[in-house]
């Protein structure tokens, strides 16, 4: 990978999407010793229910943090799909949930719709761990980080008992991808 | 206020103040109508065990998300006072936990100096509730923010079953401030 590496997890209010975004900035760089940002904006969007959450990742000390040319984009929602799109970068990585964005768009990507959303409610059984399910796509996709350093992060982070859950949730996002 | 608000929350790792920032953008932008970016920053000092999360309030869109010239400064241990006053602008607002930090600065600083981790502790019996105890303390000094809407902000993301603890704590806090 260059050296910046820009992420930005799409979708809805409730998805989860700060939270992954806070795990994989502290995966790469509690656990991969890389620089990271993590950053979610709040305006009129946010208000109408839609959500997203950014991470910037770099070897180096990170001048702006804001992504500009996205590396990889997960959308959990259409809308979020068809509103981000124009921001990820030529060849860049587009994770869409095929049971949400049913309208891919056309371009240059490496595209993979994935049943995210599905994967989380029918083989883990609450449809919560979505985020983290995607964060298992992610961490396969991802040079900068590894699986083992995103689980580390994911059971960091979230509330005591439900561990188990989660390492699966992680697990079968990692797989989904071939 | 002038348009754009810019507040730090510093500490260590394990106070809880990712989910402050997240919490205090969220309150001004889902309750309070302000646009919010929200930032943390991981590099080395993260894997020192230093942690910080920044919220940048405006009226108007953020075009750049790190704070610069810092209204409000949190610090809950020395380290980070020591580090991070140099930020603070003059005649902002510094609130510092008065057991971890013993040495406060000199300068054109309006200084509270707050028993924020003994009143999480000894009042509310759960050290891990001072990251609220300070929220309560940022909602009653900072006019874009009422301590309502942080309230909000609060019970919609907290783990169920601590809703009364968090919502004491936030009361205290605010009555830290006199």
């Amino acid at each position: 990978m260059s050296n910046r590496y820009e992420v930005r997890l799409s979708g809805a209010g409730g998805q989860g999407l700060v939270l992954g975004g806070v795990i994989l900035a502290e995966a790469v760089s509690l656990y991969e010793g890389n620089n990271a940002v993590q950053t979610q904006s709040y305006g009129p969007e946010a208000r109408g229910g839609a959500s997203k959450s950014e991470v910037i990742i770099s070897t180096e000390e990170i001048d702006y943090p804001k992504a500009t040319q996205i590396d990889l984009l997960l959308c959990l929602t259409q809308e979020s799909c068809d509103k981000y799109v124009v921001d990820l970068k030529e060849d860049g990585i587009l994770i869409a949930d095929s049971r949400m964005v049913k309208d891919l768009p056309e371009g240059n990507y490496r595209i993979y719709n994935l049943p995210i959303i599905d994967t989380a409610k029918e083989k883990v059984g609450k449809v919560f761990v979505a985020n983290i399910v995607a964060l298992g796509a992610i961490a396969h996709l991802v040079d900068a980080v590894s699986l083992a350093s995103v689980e580390k992060a994911v059971l960091k982070r979230v509330p005591p008992g439900t561990e188990e859950l989660n390492k699966k949730a992680l697990k079968l996002g990692y797989d989904l991808v071939e």
